[in-house]
């Protein structure tokens, strides 16, 4: 058994299969590995790593293990899936996961090929373990992958308190330890005992907080945008393709990015935090649905067009459109009155959260400081919105405490 | 200046008018009077006291003068006004202020003639201050009243995060920093500047969170309800009156109903937490408006109406209606692209706080744990209530994570 | 089995006996006792309970049970010990420990006779455990008693942190989860195994910084030493006696001192914090060896005989003299190089720890603050005292700083 | 001002120059530069940056500027001198600084060069600062260079808080807002004022507990020895020399030394955690003074000679030589009695600090885990230590728990 102290969990133990998989180059590649990416640049103290948030989710499913009284085999699948779970990670973790999804058609819970070979495939082999089942936790498969990867997931759990502990926004301060204890399977499905309404509540209450504070802050998404610009730039180039540029680490993609010619300025300004600014700043209701739902090459093709209109070099303009608003969470179980019912059903905070997620949707055009003046009305004119409401520049006072703050 | 060590707020400076205050035997009182009364039998660690949330509305009331750049007089009575904006609390903080107030109209903010006399009142005018306009702000009159006691008053900002650091329930976790920093008087009104939505949003969530789980926990009620309940037979008492009863600490009021033979069974049961039980506990559609609404005499009536049914002494029937659901909280302002705007309009969360609270509302009749099933049945009959779904003992099963936990 | 939200421990998991057991009115009697007594005059948030705290030592106790291995009967009877190790403490904790032990010959870990009666002792038989045997860990008896009550005893490994807690004074923050999984038996002795001196010395370091600041905060030490002289007030009224007194709780001596005429003075000093201060603080060496040494009816010849020299009332004058200084904790044992040692030969910081403690002792005489002056010199004369250096009056301006502080 | 969010102080407010120095490319490389290097090794959560540290030692010095009442220009300089105090830093922090040092001349905080040219130069000139003096400043010279660089730094003050918060280990945990309170300034010494001779132990012996346990953890000092020997190899090649190494960032380095054939193994071998382990340890006293006193190029005389005759390969054997114990901080004065008084003259805890220093000092020989045994007693041999007490493979059942923990 090895103990390791964590800041947040404090002693974890790791025993059995997870001991030899903590040592393999695969795991030990997530230490070089932000959780948050970019948010540093916001949040300073934010240098977490995917490392030890995999090991707070290897502790995790261990007390939620014990506590539902699964043990054995079943069990020992499940910590490796959990202690694994971000093993499928890109330097920047979701950062430019949709880049190397684009060319790779993989996402990073699409860990069945890593981990069926390497260190990872010969440890599980020695371990007894069988690397497809602990792939199917790892993407949430079965009665048991709803612990790994599900709405009430110990990912999450770990995640808000970790990430509330390092930046130092105490909204994702959540009651794990309750949530840990609370969890049983009903009829094969993870639900959260008797009583248990507000439990489930705080943590879809702690996201929707951390979610426009943390994960979705304006210079998070900015300067994320701009890496992922980078990154398509880089996979242009003929010597590294996309599979390759999915196992580097933080380090090797910031070093690469510097050392291209037709990266490094895109590398200096985020090393330096020269950041590109917003020109366009929308809400759902005034972007058409043509932009919402566009594909990358049409995104592409507007930002061409904007540089264009606006006489700015190409990679002077960065569409940022998030997905759709959608919200599978609120569909968390809990008991009531002995009956396993929907967390949205029982809620009315969860079923205002639908809308608030709308409501904080917003679409982005960024570019540098003193071009985002031109390219905003360019933008405005090339994707047919209207000025007043969507421009930076327009509502600039009114805007003002959300633009400057931590920029 | 004198430095106080908070284990909220680390050191808090006290200076002027505040340090002189702070000596002063009603002040001192305060040390003897929980914050949360009854809670302290489901949280054990929760025997913080008004004394020390004192000092933090104090520290908080300060800060927020430095922010807004306050000084001078006004700075000088709004600070008084932090410091003994509880110096009217009676014995048990809330628990028994609907009994004081029946007999005496006054409630804990209702410090006017408290303020004027006494040593409060020599050491207010000694520091040139005016007793009534400290009064008049304790009752969150005026611009600066707000910040006393209103929507963003520093007296939640700091019962929250001191609730949560001595229950150990992480809900109340704010952003009181940042609240404050964000502070602002527009038109005359305290709103939060721009891009506070969600700072604003995180405060009335703490306390939708915290209001079920800890203000209002069943056994927290039930308690209470006890304790109520004796305060007014001490009350019947011919030496005892309801002025003198306001005054006391919580030391005096648990020794007063142990050495009073006809409350020594309440004060017995209160210090072994020997606790009647729920026979009822229905939710708000299925409470006729008559008994929501009934005053006092009327609920005496029905109580002993039911104690008489269920054929058990008088004393062994409490019913406890909670006031209807009311959310003044939401009228939060907060200014959204240069516009002073309520924060209910804003927040989709902030609109459905007021249905969860309809939600949560549950009218309780009590009695000791072998009378619950005859007292139940008896006390649906006299209210005219549906038996299913508000009698305890036919929903046991279901509701037993609830009932059993912490009690 | 009952689930307990501890502020320290976050939840507490009791089971079996010491289930039964948390419902005595014995044990809740505890929660109205002060951790810290008069210590909540220095520090205003450290209210927390000897009820608290119980939970807290059961609970290390639990998990060090399991670390080590150790089950059943004997785990049994070990965490019904470690919960009810203070079931003894009197009201106001240590504070008037040495008045009820000369009237009573029995200090707070004396609990044989009560855990042999009363609903403890039903509950233990009813349990299957031995009150002797209980009541034998609480001493510190035996291989095991040592958990419980020894230089390594889980008792000071919670209070330490729990007490930081709730003064806000971080030097208590010690590594209690290493310290526990570090503990082993090695021939019968309770030791912290190999690569742990530094582990050792930090529980050491911790209660020597803890010390001066908080346990023996000159504050604290005032107010304790006038509530002592008030309990021995009490004690020569005809209807308490010393056995009644140890059985009280905080509120009932409270009460019972305000209501008792010749012990009001101090109950409404003590409420108000108006207290007495040093007349005379002296170090070790300016201290006769017949002083240190004194018994109690000395001691009370001399507070006699300097109130006359003084000529002032004869409760204005109290000596405060605490025993000499000793180092038991030092002897902790640790693994070295396979071999146990004393900590004390390991340690160069624990040796140094002796000499620390006797510079931190003082010896102090305390009056009403109008007559410091007067006592200070008759006190010198009286116990032929060098003035210089001993007398409050003479060095006040060299000693401001820590006079003034938190007073 | 810009407002920042901090994992440890909250919010951190930059103003006046400090804002606009925040903003260089060079404070920005403080990002990429983790604080304690390798101890993330042992530590995984230890992933806070020079950055962090450096806004949170500006934020502790514009704290202590206003309680000493120090402003206008001063107070200017010492916060730009606070902010910069770190932009000397190489990349890994302390860890190869010896390396660079031996190649340039400059430890980190010889930054007059640094502060005088580039970004920062031009800022410090567009916002009216000296260079020189803000270097004066870093260095530690003046009077209120002792508040930057001195026995009672606001730096120190940052760092321990800080490492505990993100390494998990409680002993840093000082009383950091009592330390800022009590610093005073007599005769030009800055002291701590009357009253805090435990205060300023506090920050000792917490720096005491957090050397071993931390900072010099075994597994820190190996992973940190292999890198300063793959530094010393890399600047063997051409192409790099050490005032550009030292200028580079963690990631450069850490890629540089990926893609150099000669450092390849030292990159994969600390990338992936596997560390060569100890062949020898030993004590002081155990060691020649010989070899403690060796100059680089004897030390690299020894590392051949050991490989030579243990028949491996020259990079398999690294000799890790801790300086002699030097204690300057027990230097640090309060003030006693109305005299300013060296801590270490009061204080047994902090003299002993001295021998405990020289106990905890270990030598240590390392190799790949296959070697040690064979490295170790070719080491005693060439060294001329004695085999028992020295030889790792020797001792190795009574050192296990040190050595296995964290490994």
């Amino acid at each position: 058994m090895t103990t390791i102290k964590d800041s947040v969990h404090d002693h974890i133990e790791v025993e059995g299969a997870a001991e030899a998989l903590l040592d393999t180059p695969e795991m030990q590649r997530l230490r070089r590995i932000k959780q948050l990416g970019t948010v540093q640049l916001v949040y300073p103290s934010a240098n977490h790593t995917r490392f030890e948030h995999s090991l707070g989710v290897y502790h995790l499913a261990s007390r939620a293990l014990s506590h539902l009284g699964i043990e054995g085999d079943a069990a020992a699948h499940i910590e490796a899936a959990a202690l694994l779970h971000d093993v499928g990670h890109g330097p920047y973790s979701h950062n430019i996961e949709s880049v190397t999804h684009r060319h790779t058609g993989k996402y990073h819970d699409d860990v069945e090929e890593l981990v069926a070979r390497g260190t990872i495939g010969e440890t599980l082999e020695a371990e007894g373990l069988d690397p497809k089942r602990v792939a199917a936790l790892v993407e949430g498969d079965g009665e048991f992958g709803q612990l790994v990867s599900g709405e009430l997931d110990v990912d999450r759990m770990d995640y808000l308190v970790r990430d509330a502990h390092h930046t130092g926004v105490p909204y994702g301060t959540i009651d794990h330890e309750r949530l840990i204890r609370e969890l049983t399977f009903v009829d094969g499905e993870l639900v959260l005992a008797e009583g248990n309404v507000q439990t489930a509540e705080s943590l879809l209450l702690a996201r929707a907080l951390m979610n426009p504070t943390v994960y979705q802050h304006p210079v998070a998404r900015i300067s994320k945008a701009m890496l992922r610009r980078a990154a398509e730039q880089l996979l242009t180039e003929p010597d590294i393709d996309a599979h390759e540029l999915r196992r580097m680490d933080d380090y090797d993609l910031l070093v690469a990015l510097r050392l291209n010619p037709s990266t490094t300025e895109f590398a200096e300004r985020l090393a330096t935090r020269d950041l590109y600014k917003r020109a366009v700043w929308a809400e759902l209701p005034n972007v058409p649905d043509s932009i919402i739902d566009a594909e990358h090459d049409a995104v592409a093709d507007f930002e061409r067009e904007i540089a264009a209109a606006a006489d700015v070099d190409a990679e002077s303009v960065i569409l940022d459109i998030p997905p759709r608003p959608s919200m599978t969470e609120s569909s968390s179980r809990v008991m009531v009155n002995g009956e396993m019912r929907q967390l949205e059903r029982e809620s009315p905070l969860v079923q205002a959260l639908r809308t608030a997620q709308e409501q904080q949707w917003r679409f982005g055009v960024y570019a540098p400081e003193a071009q985002t003046e031109r390219v905003g009305r360019a933008a405005a004119n090339v994707l047919g919105l209207d000025i007043k409401g969507t421009l930076v520049s327009e509502v600039r006072s009114g805007l003002n405490a959300t633009l400057d703050e931590f920029e």
